[in-house]
């Protein structure tokens, strides 16, 4: 699979930086970090990770793959929930050793495993703020778009402690 | 510094996703990921790494600290390039292991070392389209907004091969 698409080697600065081929950098445990954002809207959805063979598979399908490393196993986004993430842009950053993935989510437009649109609903405060509330957390979607139990039935949380 | 700031332990799995309290998780390198976007474009610019102190920091100045992996630091974003990050909203996610920033970029609005706007100055086709174009990466940013050589001078440039 994905036989089709080779990764130039790493051999200068300026190739890495300044040329049009790519050339990734995966890190110590064979992974990339990619950040996903809402097309539309621009709100980060997820942070995540690729290896290789996601990467490969991201760019082939034109949908978001990537490397689940509390399952260990590629994770084709929204094969279980159907909250598959179509990929509008991918891009890669100066050093190339992050992703950033622009996409439309499909069907609820759900891309958070605890029921809320973004991963990210929480503000924390910061500067004088913080000294007249303290570090509480602020809630910024206060409905969920789904029910996880609905969705994912008795599958694992994937949250760790 | 920041002895004011504590984070709440990590508990419960129902406290974590679902609390108001701050129990950011770091990795074994004591690094928690954080990505910045513009908070106005919505553009990512960033992708980078804060220590407990790092995020201690950031949120007592309202200002993005980072810690730098290459140079084993913390670092003020905008302490050399005057391009300080003001930060507008930081947000945490379900599991408590990654930070969104969103910030005002002082100064010029660049936030890459490169001296593009963005890190992500390049697009890496997908899909049908790298079957017609193949894998050559697409510049989205044609001019830089400062000469990396006047701004930074003879300092090591941060890209590792």
């Amino acid at each position: 699979m994905s036989e089709g698409i080779q990764f130039a080697a790493r051999t200068t600065v300026e190739q890495v930086e300044e040329g049009n081929e790519l050339a990734p950098k995966f890190d110590q445990d064979g992974l990339i970090p990619v950040v996903t954002t809402d097309y539309t809207s621009g709100e980060l959805l997820m942070h995540a990770y690729m290896n290789e063979e996601a990467l490969k598979k991201t760019i082939e399908l034109g949908e978001a793959v990537y490397w689940s490393r509390s399952r260990q196993v590629l994770w084709h986004k929204g094969a279980t929930s159907g909250l598959v993430q179509k990929v509008k842009a991918l891009l890669i950053d100066d050093d190339q050793d992050t992703i950033w993935l622009r996409v439309d989510v499909m069907g609820g437009g759900a891309s958070c495993h605890v029921g809320y649109r973004s991963c990210f609903y929480r503000r924390v405060p910061v500067g004088e703020e913080t000294k007249e509330k303290g570090l509480s957390l602020e809630f910024t979607e206060t409905e969920k778009v789904f029910d996880p139990k609905d969705v994912y039935g008795d599958a694992p949380n994937p949250t760790k402690l």
